[in-house]
Order: C-alpha cells, then sequence, then structure tokens
C-alpha cells in the first residue's frame, strides 16, 4: 500500500496525478481506527528499543502548504512518544544569526542524536522553496543546495539517522475552507495569518518548486512520501503507517547488559 | 487537598513526616481514573490557550531519589500535551562544557519562553545534592548556591514563568524492589545501573540535602510539592492535579485578532 505513496528515484513528479482526496480505498475513520490504536503501540514500543539501543536516530520531516495539517498531524500522530526521547522542531523566518550560517545550519543543529525522535515542522527545504517562488534565489542556487541537501540527507543515512520526509497534499480549495473557518472561529483566529492569502496566490510556483524539489532528493535510502492530506483522519493514519513500517525494517533490539547483573544480587541487604 | 503537599514558606521540613505510601483516602486506581482523564483534557485546553496567549512559560521540574519515576510521570502525565509546546529536559553529568560555566547556566539556557511547557528530569537542585552528598562542595557553597537558586526562581517569576517543583518521595524498601525489577526483566536490564545499588547507601544524606533545599527555596510564588510516591496512580493524578491547578488560576485567554478578520473575506474568490 506504501508504494503507491513513495517517491524513491529522481524523476519527474507531478504533483497533480496525485489525489489529496484519495482514502486508499478507506471509506470512514471507523474503519482504521483499531489498526490506527495498534500502530500507535508499535510505534511506542519502536521508541523504546530506539532509546535502549542506541543505534539510531530518527528524523521525520514534514512540508506542505500552509493549512496542509503539518501542526495537527505531529501532534495526533506523535503526541504518544515518550516526551523524553523525542523533540518536536519548527522553523519560522531565520533569525539575524541563523540567516548569516549556511542553510543547512539551523537544522543540522537540531537533528536527533542517537535513540532519539526529532520532527521537523517545515525544514531545510523551505530554502528552496519560499525563497525560490518570492525570487529571492535564481535557479542556479536553487538547483546547487538541492544537490547540498540530497548529499547532507545521503550523510544523515550514513551516520545511522533515518530520515522520513512527508509531504502533505492537500487542494487549494481546501486550504481556503481552513483559512475561513481560522477566521471565522474566534478560538483559532490567532493562528490566522493574513499573509496567507498572499502566499495563496503563487500556488503554481509553490508546486514547481516542490516538484523540482521531489526529483532532485527522492532516493532508495531517503525516500518522500506524498500524503493526501484532504482527508485528516487518513493522512494520520497514512504517515504513521509510514513510520512504524520504515522503523520496523530496522529490527531494533534491546541491548544486552555488559555485566552479569548477578554479581550484584548480593550487595544489598 | 493540595496544601497537605505544598510547602511555601522557608521553614524547618523533615520529610519522615510524609508517608511515601499515602494516596490522600483513595483505595486504587479505579477511583480517580475518571477525574484524571478530565485533568488531562483541562491540560490540553490551558496549553492550547498558554500556547496562543504568549504571556507565560512552565516550567515543570522533577527531583527524587533514583527510581521515585522522575521518567514514568513526565511520560503519564505530560505525554498527551502537543509536542509543538513542549520539551523534556533531562540532565546527566554535565560536560566539560557546562561545567566551565556557573551551575545556573546549562539549565537556564533551556527554560521555556513564552506560550511553551518544558519539564525537567532532575535540575540545578542536583548541584546541591549530589555534590554536597559526596563532598564536592562544602555547606557555605551549598547555601550560597541556595541562595542563587532562590533568586533565580523569583527572577524567573517575575519575567513570566510559572515554575512548579515537584518532589517525587518514595521510600527505600520501594527503591531497592525498583532496582530489582530492573535486575530482573531483560526488557529493563539497560535502565539497571550498578551505582544505584552505590547510592543507595547515601539515603540519608540525601534526605538531609533536599530538606535543605526546601527549607531554602519554599516560597509562596515558587513552592515546593511532596508527591507520596510509591503508589504510581496516586503519583500521576497527584502531579497532573497540581499542574491543572497552579495553571488554571492564570485564566489564561485566547487573544483578539489586532485585526477584523471581516476586512480580509472579500480579498479572495
Amino acid at each position: 500500500m506504501l508504494d503507491a505513496y513513495r517517491l524513491d528515484e529522481k524523476k519527474k513528479v507531478s504533483l497533480e496525478s496525485y489525489d489529496p482526496e484519495d482514502t486508499s480505498g478507506f471509506t470512514g475513520k471507523e474503519e482504521i481506527e483499531e489498526s490506527f490504536a495498534k500502530l500507535k503501540e508499535q510505534l511506542e514500543d519502536i521508541q523504546e528499543r530506539l532509546y535502549a539501543s542506541k543505534k539510531n536516530g530518527v528524523l521525520v520531516l514534514f512540508q506542505g502548504m500552509d493549512c496542509s495539517g503539518k501542526d495537527g498531524v505531529v501532534k495526533k500522530v506523535l503526541s504518544g512518544l515518550n516526551p523524553q526521547g523525542f523533540r518536536a522542531e519548527s522553523f519560522k523566518r531565520p533569525t539575524d544569526d541563523e540567516a548569516a550560517h549556511d542553510f543547512l545550519w539551523r537544522t543540522h543543529k537540531v537533528t536527533p542524536p542517537k535513540g532519539y525522535f526529532v520532527s521537523f515542522n517545515r525544514s531545510y527545504y523551505e530554502d528552496v522553496l519560499i525563497t525560490r517562488v518570492h525570487g529571492l534565489i535564481d535557479k542556479d542556487v536553487a538547483t546547487r543546495r538541492l544537490k547540498n541537501i540530497q548529499q547532507f540527507e545521503k550523510m544523515l543515512a550514513d551516520n545511522g539517522t533515518v530520515l522520513i520526509k512527508i509531504f502533505l497534499h492537500i487542494s487549494p480549495d481546501f486550504q481556503l475552507k481552513k483559512i475561513q473557518e481560522r477566521m471565522e472561529n474566534p478560538e483559532k483566529l490567532w493562528k490566522f495569518d493574513p499573509s496567507d492569502l498572499e502566499e495563496r496566490r503563487h500556488w503554481d510556483a509553490y508546486v514547481k518548486a516542490y516538484e523540482a524539489a521531489f526529483k532532485a532528493t527522492a532516493t532508495k535510502t531517503n525516500p518522500w512520501y506524498i500524503v493526501p492530506a484532504n482527508h485528516r483522519w487518513f493522512r494520520d493514519y497514512l504517515v504513521l503507517k509510514i513510520i512504524v513500517s520504515t522503523l520496523s525494517k530496522l529490527k531494533l533490539e534491546y541491548p544486552k547488559a555488559a555485566f552479569d547483573p548477578a554479581d550484584y544480587k548480593t550487595t544489598e541487604e
């Protein structure tokens, strides 16, 4: 099932060929609820083993248009993780200090150490997306940066970081509906940013920039997943399934003790 | 009910007068389950308001002997929080860089910005506990540091950080039982550290160091809570109740928009 959503080679991708309404044949939340709960338990077990074995770090990176649900998916899918082995990072406009460094600096600093989960809400990909769409960098710089990114991700993998890259795929209509909800609900109004309406006008340019990014950075080791996200229950389910499926392949084991516990049994009371 | 567990003035405390078996009259987990679930919902609502209003940061600090459940309580009580507004920090032996700074430096760096929750598993209090018990600092230095701590905590409060200080109170027998469990369960063996058995010998010195810390730093603004922790269900329940009760008093509101959303309704489609 996951194959349909995976991009794992550097070839031309058309986002149009993916339907944001897709639910892989499921007709509603009830159908996947039980499976979702079971996957969450599996993820908790995986986290414990990951933490104990200290062989890999896990980085789950979310990209998507405004209102595609990057916040929501972290809350719904990852909030069950033990907070002591998990950090949620999100990246806004760079600070002066961040902007004074190379574009991978601020994200590299907060990648997961071995044993830990980290999620990225936006990432270094913004440096080939928003910057490209607004003409802050030209095509050559974007191409060079994409190469930098692909090699950086390879380096992470070589050193034990499992990278899971998720694009949350929504339709322009769905986005507009969400923006309107924010404007109309007093408890959501604080999330509304008038500039989101302005960004919407660049939809097609963003699609092009994303397609270029997928083409340049989708590899067998570090694939992209295009997750249909108009239905939030399916979005959450698919993201969870991708994470559990990827990490199950690591076959994480609890470490054996470097000593014989029996040696200590008699030293007490 | 919380008053019985709160220390909010600088007076002599005897830990012996607190019973680690205490459950405030509740006879089992079933009795508080419903209330626990309701408190968790309240906490989620509070977090959303805290994040939206950006007026306060929340720092929940856990101290306690080895095996008192500092890891467990973070997992059970705080794992429902939205990870995007919450970070769990824990402090081990200082690195060389950390040790080269004043003792408040490494913890101050990771205190919560406004809108965020942070939990501390151990804290700057270790610098008047383990160091004092092992004779790395003398009584004068400990007294001076306690004064530094009290003033640091006052500064945090003055600047909008709500600090909740929790001591997880277990008995020596309970600790031994837990250490033995770790040694006997292959999935828990990795948590077992032979030096825990050595630390146990210093139990009474730790109690004295804790009592000195409570006396020097318990204030109306930044009280300590002594949480009986031999029964984990009661420990979790009480900690959650303390957090929700403290934060409810802030009366956090969603901010009003700085603009009229109606101005934007007509700019689209």
